[in-house]
């Protein structure tokens, strides 16, 4: 079965987000007011084939956990769905 | 009013995306097989004021356009909610 894969990788809530600081920073000068945060990660897509949903999930769960997010700094969550 | 956007900014599909082939070449490694393409681009989040959604849904476009997405080379797609 072939499954897809939406990710998205963010930074913890508690860590500073510079690059979003940056975005906040200079949204006014390009007249866009009223904005207050911003915070900027990963989105990721993954197509894959599996047997089933659940071994799916477990894929994807271990691709995040092993490779696509630094667990001490970001957190993730995925949907998968059959395509 | 208060609204938080959620923005997928991908390199559009005609497009190669270097990043996602090396995580298809590396996930074998990690035990991980059957992955057949991966895409990587930006998941922005964008906390902000505004007087009704349609003004926020505006705003959150024209950051897409003018800042946080190279419309040459990416698509984006959002949705505003308010909080």
């Amino acid at each position: 079965m072939k499954f897809l894969a939406h990710i998205n990788v963010m930074p913890k809530a508690e860590l500073l987000d510079p690059q979003g600081k940056v975005v906040v920073k200079n949204l006014p000068n390009i007249g866009i007011e009223g904005v207050d945060d911003v915070r900027i990660g990963k989105h990721v897509t993954i197509s894959l084939e599996a047997k089933d949903e659940s071994e799916a999930h477990d894929k994807v769960e271990n691709a995040c956990k092993k490779l696509l997010a630094n667990v001490i700094m970001e957190s993730y969550d995925f949907v998968v769905e059959e395509v």
